[in-house]
């Protein structure tokens, strides 16, 4: 094995993806270094690559929903998320975070996902549309017998997004839920709630949809066009996952939601939301929101899957025609979710 | 006992309160009837005496934080709250509800505040500034020994709507706590959280009351006017809970929320409240509200209060001078509540 790694950067926002080797230097004590086999491709690539947050370097590596076998081991690793033990040659998920400080109030309590000094694979750092990545021990989680290594990768960013609020929001078996967006978060949201006991309901605005939707486990879809159709829904639901990034009717949603309901954003919009007291004084309601899940949670979650087969609806496309796979998911056509799988020598 | 009830009544908005006598007609079988001895009066007395919200009906008798002995009991009561068998003759206080159906899943539930036919003691009916006031049984909640039935009043209104967010929103003894407004409501929150075992801080834009606010419980005065002591609080709050009822920079108190936190309106505020996403979603943040109680937290709320000395700050009016201390409240002079001694016959 070369100390050199060899990946697909862009030079600058909007530049093609193009072939960019590196010297990663030394592995430092608490790092791991994985062969990639896998990585998923995530809007948060896209939007980085084109730094239209502002704080992407370059040469910039994509990269964050990866797959592949342990290749390094740091002298001071103690094992890897949920395994203590050298984990050399062991298939783990590598996704956003690649990192935490291990010792702040939030780490100590388990939310290492919420450690203000987190580390990002992609940020500041070289992603996994690579032969190799690198991250710290317990951010690195095994993929448990059973899980399908080729569509695993979307679960650690788009699959704990929605994953995590079940667990953090205390979504119960009983409830009467909403997942608004069936993209490639909300495919994933569909199948968790329906294995988590719950009465689903999917808001589409295509209706063409209707069949896949309820494949995934929705037992209603709702036009959210529909003025009928929503308010046939008042007061309904206990808990609305919100998976989309553009403003939408709120007030709609908020109406549908039952006395204590809760409405959960973890995709990002534009507008801050405007949330009326008085309805949601009388009815106890609440809006919260959350990012991706600690590695306690991503293990959950993984087990989860396999109990259930749940697994990401994915295209794959060779790492090497990245650029291609990139157009696919801007056009908006991808179902669900896209992988590449890792062709780079 | 005359058949006919005395008290106190509006005939237009904004109209003085004049004496007025009614026949109540026949005890209803799940009534009970209360001889009215104190009655607390809030600002939501004030907005429906002036048909602030539009749905006052007119002779109107204000009042809903009655304490009293029950004189009449219906031929189908089974108890009062908390308390099967007679209760005749039992001191009890009456407060925003009246009624609940009993029956339907929130009922059933214990959350008879979100019951959606709930009777409320002064909308389509006469209130408490008067010899005598009737609930449904379980609306009417006994007074506990030890517990002071002059300044009692105000605890089953004010009272139980900043008591029961603790309760709803399962606020830890660990937490640091803010309150936004200390007045009515304020003045008993800081009391409630700080024997609820947290650090608390209250936010004030009146420095001249830290000394007496610091009475009340609080640990630290924050100047919600001084940026420098806002921005020392960043990330710092685990709850906050707003009592007032106007439009402030909820962007800045957003701000003072740690990782998880939540904020929570108990006072109707004019506008929408505008929450940003993406701050929300990094720190898991969110925002809720919530109406008064059920009978079982008004009663675990008046064990509370006797257990730690618990009361709300009064000065007391005579009842026959109402108007009095209705312009006392609306001048912004109260400290902290108004309660009425039934000088009526």
């Amino acid at each position: 094995m070369s100390q050199l790694i060899n990946a697909l950067a862009a030079r600058e926002p909007h530049g093609k993806l193009e072939p960019f080797s590196f010297d990663p230097g030394p592995l430092g004590p608490e790092q791991i270094e994985v062969e990639v086999e896998y990585c998923g491709i995530c809007h948060s690539d896209v939007s980085m690559t084109n730094n239209e947050w502002g704080f992407t370097q370059y040469p910039f590596v994509p990269g964050h929903e990866a797959v592949g076998r342990i290749v390094g081991v740091g002298s001071a690793v103690p094992g890897i998320a949920n395994q203590p033990g050298n984990p050399m040659g062991k298939r783990v998920g590598v996704g956003w975070f690649a990192g935490s400080c291990m010792g702040c109030s939030q780490c100590l309590s388990g939310n290492h996902n919420l450690c203000q000094t987190a580390e990002q694979t992609i940020v500041g750092r070289h992603g996994a549309f690579a032969t190799r990545v690198r991250t710290n021990w317990g951010w690195a989680v095994p993929l448990p017998d059973g899980l399908d290594p080729v569509s695993a990768g979307p679960l650690f960013c788009g699959g704990i997004t929605v994953f995590n609020p079940l667990v953090e929001a205390g979504v119960k078996p009983t409830d009467r839920v909403g997942v608004i967006g069936i993209g490639g978060l909300g495919h994933m949201a569909l199948q968790f709630l329906r294995h988590w006991g719950c009465e689903v309901y999917a808001f589409s605005s295509n209706p063409a949809k209707s069949d896949e939707i309820r494949k995934f486990g929705a037992h209603h879809v709702v036009n959210s066009r529909d003025a009928a159709d929503m308010a046939h829904l008042n007061g309904k639901l206990n808990f609305i996952l919100s998976t989309v990034a553009v403003d939408l009717d709120w007030n709609g949603y908020f109406s549908t939601l039952a006395p204590k309901g809760r409405f959960h954003f973890v995709g990002v919009i534009p507008n801050p939301v405007p949330v009326p007291v008085f309805p949601f004084i009388l009815g106890q309601k609440s809006v919260g929101a959350s990012p991706l899940g600690s590695p306690a949670t991503l293990v959950t979650m993984l087990d989860f899957c396999v109990r259930h087969d749940i697994k990401p609806m994915v295209e794959v496309f060779k790492m090497s025609d990245a650029n291609a796979a990139f157009e696919h998911l801007e056009s908006g056509k991808a179902r669900y979710r896209v992988v590449l799988e890792n062709d780079l020598t």
